[in-house]
């Protein structure tokens, strides 16, 4: 019985390390192709703000440990190049291009997700970044250091863009953003998008929309942004317009993929091909609000995922739920979440969605310290179904979503949201909680 | 068309001000015993806190403006001495004890809760106090500023008790507390409840358990409180030993009571006796994880009984789902949540539980600031449901608790809520939520 995992960060790595405490007899090999294993890849804007830790404070689990407290043959350095299900072998390069062939009885690809970088002149220009992989991240915080960083560019603003704004400017340097299209944050309500970017901008921030770079170059020592109408000056320019899943091996070897590329799988994390299984950033998962295929990388669910395939590899059957999209972040002070769908997301969908956006506050009625709480609530007029919540606010926005992230699980209709008992202390918010008025409000337009 | 309501805090407020939104042209009557309507109760401790705040400042909306602009006939200093169903009239006494009698079509009975007190020698001695009403939170505030207090015995360890303890600490008044069993917080699992006792006591506050008050007297310019087997000094002692639902009045006319005598209602917050409705902390409600009746009198229920007597009442059929118990509240610097039953509980209702205590961390690996979160979760080794879940912690605890309150009306399973797709970012978690952690563990139980 043997398992092959490519790819060592957190599906493979998960995967990995449960498959050997289901069953320590089994095989369980790992081919990483960078030197890193088992990092907290979300933790890298807020080390990259601290000039004084280390980005290696990231590792969770150092290779040493993996192979020898846990017995995984472990092989950093090494790339798959082709997988040839009919053998159930895999062939791999290590760095000095020798090549060599791994059999496997099951096989997990979990080859994550990737920097989309634009074809543009200076695109690999040194200073010129991307932020996915834990070396990126030690590459950049040492340009950083080494050059003395002043100014910086990032280009795009979604998460990771946004986590890295705020990064920088907890360490003096200057930022702008820039982003072709001309809504901020287009998958956010208007509303709560806007305290976003009023936020940022209050930061010293600027917020550049409807520009797209169209050449780096090097100029008086420093990196000159050429954009539509609009030349900027940095000493680093951060390329953070998204990311793609990494799934040109397995399409090459015959797996299905599906949305935007990303590898099919079943509940269980099975690809299309038998004995091979797919986690993490490059494979799709079901919406619990669709039903249909969708990709949303996240952690949590490479983790899960990852634990998913080591059972089922073990005999031991495990479906998943589905994702419901659940993502938080925060920005200076502001906590920001999402779960669900917005209302052109459900429209595409093929639902007849409605949405509220109610302003509440943070801690009750004269309670000191109260700040607002701005919530978007969206449902479906056919159905009743509550279909997404969005939330913004300096306090108590991050964990309150996982409320209706587990409404959304529960395929409630919002009228069942809106009379759920949730606790209320003055500290804490308001007798009505925020996402309770807000489910009042949007049953009234249901 | 004529609603009358006895009691106007928050369920009969609620309850007269949506009838004349719903109805504009019904004769909406309420009556109140003290001078105050429409409160924030649950604020008293915060405010007392601070000798800088009006008590005043908890009035949500004063009774003019309930008189004035709503057109509802507020009579304040008016108690209800008996309820005639037969009749549908309602005898009244004011002040000065002249009787007069209103008619109704529909009836409220909104009587609230009142503190217990026990029946012990020097009760009702100056500065004996308890803090349910407005009135009793001015006197409080009163008694502290113009005696200087500087020392307070509370007898009793619930959550009015814990919030007042912290209140009188924030003013540098020393705080002793006292009950007679030797369980600190019974309700609590017992290593979330040693938490939240060393808190308190690491502020300097003397935790005396197995301590019964047998008397108090006054003895040099203060209070002396005998308890078994310690002499406590005090200026101030406020009992806060629980609340008991105010149902005579109900009782008298011969409507049902249930738990606790509290006014049985049906999901529409309808009595045994037609036309007349009950709501807030005088009615039971029926539990989402039992489907028995129980009462646990909280604010937010309160308030929305109220709506669903004023609905039902102008002819909108409103049904309630059941309580969850949630509840959460502040020591200190510990936050303090629950939802569901714990295992005693649990077991008293027929259920087979099983549980987990896990201890994780407010936020991801490597993040700066991170403090200990502590999960009690309990699940039903029958069904696989889970039944309940209390967590303590410095940071993120009484927002997350909304997530089982959720699950608990969903009727989900641990394996379902252990599913659950949740947010995550370094800041606000561990990438697997403390909650997921503690499903995951007691999942192994099941």
């Amino acid at each position: 019985m043997s398992f092959l995992v490519i790819g060592g960060d957190a599906a493979g790595m998960s995967a990995a390390s449960r498959a050997k405490r289901n069953r320590p007899d089994m095989t369980v090999t790992v081919l990483e192709k960078t030197a890193d294993v088992s990092y907290s890849a979300c933790g890298m804007p807020y080390n990259i703000a601290d000039p004084d830790r280390s980005i290696e404070d990231l590792v969770v689990r150092r290779a040493e440990v993996f192979r020898e407290k846990q017995g995984i043959d472990l092989r950093t350095g090494i790339n798959a190049t082709a997988i040839d299900p009919a053998n159930k072998t895999v062939t791999t390069q290590d760095s000095e291009g020798n090549e060599s062939t791994v059999g496997y009885a099951s096989l997990l690809v979990a080859t994550g997700a990737a920097p989309v970088k634009p074809e543009i002149p200076g695109i690999d220009l040194p200073g010129v970044m991307v932020l996915k992989n834990l070396a990126q991240g030690r590459a950049m915080k040492q340009f950083i250091d080494q050059w003395a960083v002043k100014k910086t560019v990032i280009v795009g603003m979604g998460y990771i863009a946004l986590e890295m704004c705020e990064a920088l400017r907890d360490r003096g340097i200057a930022v702008d953003m820039v982003k072709p299209r001309q809504t901020f944050l287009p998958w956010m309500e208007g509303h709560l998008a806007d305290q976003i970017k009023n936020e940022i901008a209050s930061q010293g921030v600027g917020i550049h929309l409807g520009q797209t770079v169209q050449k780096i170059e090097k100029a008086n020592g420093r990196l000159a942004v050429a954009c539509t109408d609009l030349e900027l000056e940095a000493d680093l320019v951060l390329v953070a317009i998204g990311v793609r899943p990494v799934s040109d091996l397995a399409a090459a070897a015959g797996l299905q993929t599906s949305v935007k590329g990303a590898i099919a799988v079943d509940a269980r994390q099975r690809t299309s091909e038998k004995n091979i299984y797919a986690a993490g950033d490059c494979a799709d998962a079901f919406h619990v609000v669709t039903g249909q295929r969708t990709w949303i990388p996240l952690a949590l669910r490479a983790n899960r995922a990852g634990w998913a395939v080591a059972d089922n590899v073990c005999g031991i059957k495990r479906r998943l739920a589905g994702v419901a999209g659940s993502a938080v972040f925060k920005v200076f002070d502001f906590q920001v979440a999402r779960t669900g769908l917005n209302e052109s997301e459900a429209r595409a969908a093929g639902l007849e969605p409605a949405s509220v956006v109610i302003k509440s506050r943070s801690r009750a009625h004269a309670h000191p310290g109260a700040s607002d709480i701005w919530v978007y609530m969206v449902g479906d007029r056919g159905s009743g179904r509550l279909l997404g919540v969005q939330m913004v606010g300096h306090d108590g926005v991050a964990h309150r979503v996982h409320a209706p992230s587990v409404a959304l699980h529960a395929h409630m209709t919002v009228e069942q949201f809106s009379l759920t008992d949730l606790g209320y202390a003055p500290p804490f918010g308001p007798t009505w909680d925020p996402m309770l008025t807000a489910a009042n409000q949007l049953l009234k337009k249901l």
